[in-house]
């Protein structure tokens, strides 16, 4: 199969190019995009050999033009579109981060192109547009995010009919055995000490404040088409039960796994067949003794709750929340503002914005900067 | 769908019903079967008004027929036959205890009906028999033992190439606790307290034996065509997962739910779609807290190591460790021997049997009654 990879050189696309270096004869890079890791991205260029790539700037287009004078070299926003959309690929990776992946979705989607998707704001800031064009265009949206694989894993052979509910499990990030109290004082580097998976810095913060698993629940609802009372969390801190389904006849399937994003990103691109991984140390559940569950506490966890709260307002409601979260972690990561401020400035946004129902993709593009503006000047 | 019911009066019988009467617009039982316990058969019929009605004796039919005159009655083998082949039922159910199910199986699997089958002694004594029968008339055969249609449930959706191994769990019966020196004393009613699982008393003595896993092993090793060294076993006390399969890429899908028989026969019946069912509780990870996996010490439970030696040895040994067992617990239920002279006797009839390959019917009878009459020579 021939992919289109948005996001090269982050976390995702690393590990989807360890994937396809596994599988040469079933996949093929042949366009991708990166920002401004030059050193890495030329790599992954000498490696993978792609017709087309898109970086962040004209003047890093024009630099690795001269290094690979077969590739043709694209740029911004435009050459996200090229990549995603380009004629010779089959499949789009969206492993970009941030709300930059909603356009090339949908002009993929409009291309036809079978869509796996690692970036989560696509679904959260537009759902019903994505939804809207997935089926208008009748293409294949897979998950690529952990838990939903792990729910669409676990749908496999059922109808719609047959769920009752979803359960998405949450390790409960770095600081789970924390008291409110004590994350008035929590550090960037302990945030960034998350328990079981490694990860990119932003969604290691997300993890932290379960902002992450509030996206994942936006997420769900659009990918599953499910109301939100018949989506629950858990905090799961082995993170081994990556999330699971429950049925109406009181039976619940769940995958489960080593925390390695290898296995639902290529189960995205082998979908609905497996192809063999290779682990250091095969999956033994006896190793692991013990696997627990514990209801979450949305007062200890109020990014959960806000989330909830924004999945439920609808409409322009979740853009906001995910705008003014990834202003606010950014500003966490560059020591601006303290861990619980994060969740206070994402409320803040929230009761500022007056919701807009059905927002079309301008309205959408348009509150994003306006949160982002907003938010970045009460920093 | 029309339903032809062995052993109506039975543990997984009346369950059976249960799931039948909940859902009466879904399915209706056209012949039914009962040994000898007249009263509760009679009420059966009274309910379900089968068109025909097989029971142990002549005397036990003639009783009947009067009392329900517009039903036909049969007995004995052929009459668990006509049941089984009844031409207005579609589906059997075979919940009979023990051999005396294989004959009505492989007749009904002639007659073209899909089988349900939680009589696992079908498979265990023939299931190359079993196994052939239905390839030949290409009829669906689905497991209701709880493990089986947990392996079932997680297969769904996938590819058999794409499975790597299969985790059955046990709960460890009601003697996990106990060290082998501590099971030299103990009684039959400490065996019959079953942690979990409420079942007749047959199959509660294998669960603390662990022959009943064993069984099942050989059972998953026919239904799902898998090698015994692609079978493992973990003890898992909390009887929550109530199994599991392996995929190629590290990807473990496990089937849960409360241990609740009428869960896996209803899936059987409804198959590939569910319907609802009603619990008193619902079920709740988080109130469960914690699920825990040990190996089994093979050492310890014997009566699996020997089950797991009858299987790979395969030809006619899987029938005497079967019919051993069978005669041996019956002579624990009524107190002839101690519990561990159960294993002993199992192993000391395997030790006494020259093993036939690829044993024809008549064979698996002859070798059936030659080990009853051996092991019952032992007492």
């Amino acid at each position: 199969m021939k992919i289109s990879l948005l996001g090269a050189t982050g976390s995702v696309g690393v590990q989807t190019l360890a994937v396809v270096r596994q599988h040469p004869a079933a996949f093929q890079i042949v366009a991708l995009a990166f920002g401004s890791n030059i050193q890495k991205g030329a790599q992954i260029i000498r490696e993978f050999s792609p017709e087309i790539v898109s970086v962040a700037t004209k003047d890093i287009a024009r630099q690795l033009a001269h290094q690979f004078p077969t590739v043709t070299f694209y740029h911004g926003m435009a050459g996200l579109i090229e990549v995603a959309t380009f004629h010779k690929s089959t499949m789009l990776v969206n492993a970009i981060l941030g709300s930059r992946g909603l356009l090339p979705t949908l002009r993929a989607i409009e291309s036809h192109k079978t869509i796996a998707l690692a970036n989560k704001e696509t679904l959260v800031t537009a759902g019903h547009l994505v939804m809207d064009a997935v089926k208008k265009h009748n293409v294949t949206l897979l998950p690529v995010d952990s838990e939903h694989s792990a729910i669409f894993q676990s749908l496999q052979g059922n109808s719609k009919r047959a769920v009752d509910s979803i359960l998405l499990t949450a390790s409960g990030g770095s600081f789970r055995d924390k008291t409110r109290e004590q994350l008035a004082n929590v550090t960037l580097a302990d945030a960034l000490n998350h328990p079981n998976w490694a990860m990119g810095p932003k969604i290691t913060i997300d993890s932290a404040t379960l902002f992450n698993k509030g996206l994942e629940v936006i997420e769900a609802h659009w990918l599953f088409g499910l109301p939100y009372d018949k989506i629950n969390v858990t905090i799961h801190r082995e993170s081994i039960i990556h999330s699971c389904v429950n049925y109406v006849d009181g039976s619940m399937i769940a995958q489960m796994g080593a925390p390695d994003m290898r296995l639902p990103i290529q189960y995205a691109l082998t979908y609905p067949n497996r192809l063999p991984i290779s682990y250091d140390e095969p999956f033994d559940l006896n190793k692991i003794g013990q696997l627990s569950f514990e209801a979450v506490d949305m007062k200890r966890f109020r990014a959960l709750y806000l989330s909830y709260e924004a999945g439920k307002a609808g409409g322009s409601m979740p853009t906001v929340l995910n705008a003014a979260n990834e202003v606010a972690v950014e500003a966490f990561l560059t020591k601006k503002i303290s861990f619980l401020d994060i969740e206070n400035l994402v409320e803040k946004a929230m009761l500022a914005h007056s919701i807009i129902k059905n927002p079309e993709l301008e309205t959408i593009l348009a509150i994003e900067t306006e949160t982002r503006q907003r938010v970045t000047s009460w920093l």
